[in-house]
């Protein structure tokens, strides 16, 4: 059997799975891209079995510690177990990631759920190679009506992978309405769209909203307005969403329609809006609004640009701070794997001192749980959230 | 009036609220310990309002950004913010913490309410002084059966106070039964008797306990029996309690009848049970337990002893891990500040590498709201908690 033999000091040896380019000593047997490897340290003991990609940085993922193929009996196994997972995690729910990747112990493989169609992703070519095979056994767990291979992300081409979108079962779905936590959202999922809906968001919208009735809420980065609609249905006196996305802001407008709410969708920049707002406020302008939501796209996809991502971090919550009234709430995202939760943390402190305001936390806010975080897997863990209320009267 | 000029690149310039003793440029108006002072940079630009204490390492803690004195107005007022917090934060709850210190505006004052018995404690010699006044407005406010001040801190000894514990207020009440999230706690106020009663982990029962279902479970450090009571009302299997100290077992045993529940109270080291059962374990027997809980007290009250406070974390989740089958849960605490979250995670990190262990986090565990975290003092936060699953077949 074809393997690897893997350098001393490699991460596999403090628990990670991957082993680098750099981490490689020897490569044995001229395995081929998106076949299963053997790992072995320098004497010889066997670390586990591994997806190998001599294309990719990641040259190879274990996915089982034992000596185990890519076959019919693992797939069922571990998708098993998957979709058990989030039936013991989030009973009842059918909007739902159902894979998540390492997470799972399916390196490169995510499934979402969108009630009875399934949307397949692979992003290692051992999983691209064998997408068939995971189709119809996801047909034969869940009879779902569809399953659509979407493979459009960025990341495909640091596998050497091309992107691609296709409906590998069923019959391509017309736009549909689908329920989760309590919310609908209108989704379209035919090969040419985006889907936009963001499955990890789907816990917090409900934690957030908890503090949202008789408040008036403005929702920043909405994206569908996913904060928005939950604030609106919690009893929110008003709801305010901005996203500089045309087509986001007409996708909440439709949310709220479907969901019987009132929302005032503003297609603006985010960043220019707050500063507008905040200047107003500054100006003696009265606070108008109670509970803000800062839900930024990841400011940063690399260690390099960190620093300028925080400096943006901390411009938005010092804007934010100066628009509450004491008492007010900011409930704030971070979804870069880069900039650690501390980190985070310290950016929004930062502007603290500057606003100057005393911050009481509320609420940690994490992913939601069908995106598991593994202890041995950091970049399993990338999106946090803190809610801090200002203090009255110090 | 007197006060101070506060050293530039003191940490009240990053937001925090308190002067150390080196960041002292002046003192002036010579006030005496217990005095309202005013803070003042190099500059005479006015920082707020502080109680003084130059026998404390802490020689000015700020207890409002304006000009503000130490009077009933003042009192009545945070007092009654923090018995409203509370009130919104958990309503319908009487064992709670009803002031903490900083976190409430109030440095050095902490105020612990058993149903309609109030429990206060002095910290700073400034909320020393003026217990009088204090324990007046609480009666006022909160009608309590008796207040009782009971000064036994071992940090009172850094303020240059002594210890003192009386009755300030009713009568010495009898040994009591109280209610908090559900369960029932014996309670012994008496000014001879400790009341042992962790105020901070009544939240983390709760959560810890929704996993308890048909589980079996051991509370290590249990003190009171908290994990054991709420794990046994849960629904487990079966509960075992070990804890050090006989007191707290006999503790554990009235609680269980109090609750109407079965535990196992075992009066044993916590660390030798856990070695014990895990050499059992690696001799090729059952696991006996698929929830462990581990809630030891501080490792350290210092910087200086960390390196071996993690040691000791490390060794008792390296065998927690081993006594778990799999699909079992790990639930552990960490109440000391100087050991942050990080760095406690790490050395969970550490032992699941040894055990070894692949570990998918639950939830992570903070303190009880009514002990509030303020972004601007860390010192706040203090108690951490994670909850794992080891995970099946990889």
């Amino acid at each position: 059997m074809a393997g690897l033999i893997v350098a001393p000091r490699a991460r596999i040896f403090q628990g990670h799975d991957w082993v680098y380019g750099s981490e490689v000593r020897k490569v044995f047997g001229n395995p081929r891209p998106g076949d299963v490897v053997a790992l072995k340290d320098g004497r010889d003991r066997y670390l586990g079995s591994a997806m190998y990609n001599p294309q990719s940085q990641i040259v190879a993922r274990r996915f089982s510690r034992r000596k185990q193929d890519l076959d019919r009996e693992f797939f069922v196994r571990r998708l098993g177990q998957s979709i058990a997972l989030r039936e013991r995690l989030m009973p009842g729910e059918s909007l739902l990631r159902l894979v998540w990747s390492e997470s799972d112990g399916l390196p490169g493989l995510i499934v979402d759920r969108y009630q009875d169609v399934l949307v397949v992703q692979t992003l290692t070519v051992a999983m691209w190679q064998r997408v068939k095979l995971i189709t119809n056994i996801l047909g034969d767990l869940m009879q779902p009506r569809a399953v659509i291979v979407r493979n459009d992300s960025p990341m495909l081409a640091a596998e050497g992978l091309e992107q691609e979108v296709y409906v590998a079962m069923g019959e391509e779905p017309q736009p549909f309405d689908v329920q989760g936590r309590g919310l609908r959202f209108l989704v379209d999922l035919q090969t040419g769209q985006k889907t936009g809906l963001y499955l990890d968001q789907l816990q917090n919208y409900m934690e957030v909203a908890r503090w949202a009735k008789g408040r008036r809420v403005l929702d920043c980065f909405s994206n569908q307005g996913g904060f928005a609609l939950a604030c609106a249905r919690a009893g929110a006196l008003s709801v305010t969403a901005v996203d500089v996305s045309e087509e986001a802001i007409s996708s909440v407008r439709r949310n709220a329609e479907l969901n019987g709410v009132k929302i005032d969708a503003v297609a603006d920049n985010a960043f220019d809006f707050l500063k507008k707002e905040a200047n107003e406020v500054r100006n003696g302008g009265e606070p108008k609004w109670d509970l803000i939501v800062l839900d930024p796209p990841s400011f940063t996809r690399s260690k390099k640009s960190l620093h300028d991502a925080m400096r943006g971090y901390k411009e938005i919550h010092l804007r934010a701070m100066k628009m509450l009234p004491v008492g007010g709430i900011l409930s704030t995202f971070c979804c870069s794997h880069h900039a650690s939760a501390e980190l985070f943390r310290e950016s929004i402190g930062e502007a603290a001192v500057d606003a100057p305001a005393t911050l009481r936390l509320l609420q940690t806010h994490g992913q939601s749980p069908d995106h598991p975080v593994l202890l041995n897997l950091p970049e399993t863990e990338y999106l946090k959230g803190f809610s801090f209320e200002l203090v009255p009267g110090r």
